[in-house]
């Protein structure tokens, strides 16, 4: 079955997102019956375009990757020029994804965005936390309304399952806690000083030169990242209804490796723990380094790397690990919640 | 939507997955528009019983676990004494939950009954190994010509999630290796031989004092166990067609407290890892005890837990972690798949 497909922004994830929807063109029509159609792509400096019989998507990455406008790529009878709006109204588009920046604060513009495509009978995959963090409510409530489906698998862990997790795998069962290693900069460098003996700043600054932390790296040391994380999880998966500030965060700045040798001498070891819980019908939630025992699933999580454990009534403890970034993992989560929009519609 | 149900096999796991479905039932209803209705449950040794409004879970489970023959449960118009292969025939049930002893030589009488069942066009649910070692690939198509689904969530890790994981959250990853601990007895002695330097007598006399190992640990402590979910692993993910005797296989009992004392100046921890990759169009499969560096996301996996990573293509390595047995975790796996089918049929 052909589904129409509309992409708003063309960066690192949307490109990842296109090369393994071509890599996989053949799987997806086999065993899926899938044959997606990419009619459009917009973005609000590449430019955008629109054409009924959709783009060739090798041949449009390469032109985009090559440094081109979007305007540029030459396709007969296709609209170049419509922004993003016209374009999410114009396309007659089974699925949108919204792959722009995230801004936290606001959400903008990927909820005006998806606001709009969920009324214009569209489902939505995205990869952007603003949204989810600010409007989770209002956008699941308007998917309904309008029979379509509004998913956001990597949002959290990237391409590493979780929202699919409890969809599919772990339905029916009640989530009593939730606790994980929801950033991979800070276990890098937790792991780094650790296991290395390094300071603080080399850990910081070897993490910046791989790429894993920002020039400015306050949102990852001071855990503004994890704790986004931990607020989706919190009104997405315990029902709850919180927003950042009330959520208890210390970074892990105050960490030395001093203090990470003596937990060592206890058997313990530092890791900076997000964590959820309902306690009498109120969200109890916090960001914070923790010394945890060696046998705690997540002390064996090392390097740049993110894990969540899921207290449950059901199947016990089920803990997931796995990239909590990158071009292709993140790509993947846009693709596996295109493929399941595609499967449930 | 009202779904018949037959259970074939009434010991712990069917008892298991019929409470929790009894528990849930209001949000089977609510969530997912799923109605089951047990209509019929036989079992060799306890009995059988027919009803066509399907029994009260609740007072029928009260009455089995009291010791009393499912025969003598008081139905109105219930037909009594008919064997499974009769009553799989004449129930018209939707899905068949098979849940009877595993023999893991012959695959019977298991096997007998899910070709039964496919053939009469019900769709099948197990957690017995037996028929999924030996006949994956001739209970699939069966399945297929019939319109119906074989699901088996539970052979390999019980209600943690694998084969979910990889039908919803992982589709289109190509999997190239697989490796995990899939047996939680010896996991949890050699984590007891680690951590209190007990000697490997002790710590097998324990695991039997918990429950955890049979008076005869053959199984698990010279790897069978796991040697057969890594069959099941490699033929039905890796799509190989091995069986067990293709397998190379050391089991712990030749571990000793002093190998691990040596290890761990390595800084290197002792696992029993199972483990399969294709390798130029070949499944090269095995199950042995391995040093792993710390790093290693096995390595952190203490106790009686299980845990498996998927190497794939798309979303790197990911490790899931949870209960490898345990009544209500095998009866959850049951309740996925018996939801599972209910939402794809």
């Amino acid at each position: 079955m052909k589904r129409r497909i509309i992409m708003i922004g063309c960066g690192v994830v949307g490109q990842g997102f296109l090369r393994i929807m071509d890599d996989k063109k053949q799987l997806l029509s086999s065993k899926y019956g899938f044959e997606p159609v990419l009619v459009a792509v917009a973005d609000k400096l590449k430019g955008s375009i629109m054409t009924e019989d959709g783009l060739d998507i090798p041949t449009f990455l390469e032109h985009v990757e090559a440094g081109n406008s979007i305007d540029s790529f030459q396709v007969e009878g296709a609209i170049t020029g419509l922004d993003s709006m016209e374009t999410i109204r114009q396309a007659n588009a089974d699925i949108m994804v919204e792959v722009t920046y995230t801004d936290i604060k606001t959400g903008e513009p990927a909820a005006t965005h998806i606001r709009e495509a969920l009324k214009t009978g569209e489902s939505v995959a995205t990869t952007n936390k603003g949204p989810v963090t600010l409007h989770f409510d209002e956008l699941c409530r308007m998917a309904e309304e309008n029979n379509v489906l509004f998913r956001f698998e990597g949002v959290v862990l990237s391409g590493t399952p979780v929202f699919d997790l409890l969809e599919y795998c772990l339905a029916l069962n009640d989530i009593k806690e939730i606790e994980g290693i929801l950033n991979g900069t800070t276990n890098f460098m937790l792991t780094k000083m650790e296991e290395e003996n390094m300071p603080y700043e080399d850990a910081l600054a070897l993490a910046q030169k791989l790429g894993y932390a920002e020039a400015d790296p306050t949102a990852d040391v001071e855990g503004y990242d994890a704790l986004a994380k931990i607020v989706i999880l919190s009104n997405v998966v315990l029902g709850g209804n919180i927003r950042p500030e009330d959520v208890e965060r210390v970074g892990i700045s105050g960490i030395t490796i001093e203090d990470i040798r003596k937990a060592k001498e206890e058997g313990k070891r530092y890791k900076l723990i997000a964590s959820t819980r309902k306690e009498e019908g109120k969200i109890v939630a916090s960001v914070k380094p923790e010394k945890l025992s060696l046998n705690d699933p997540l002390a064996g999580v090392g390097g740049a790397v993110n894990a969540l454990t899921f207290k449950t009534d059901l199947s016990g403890d089920i803990t997931v690990q796995g990239a909590g970034a990158g071009k292709i993992e993140t790509g993947f989560a846009i693709m596996i919640d295109v493929l399941n929009i595609h499967r449930e519609m």
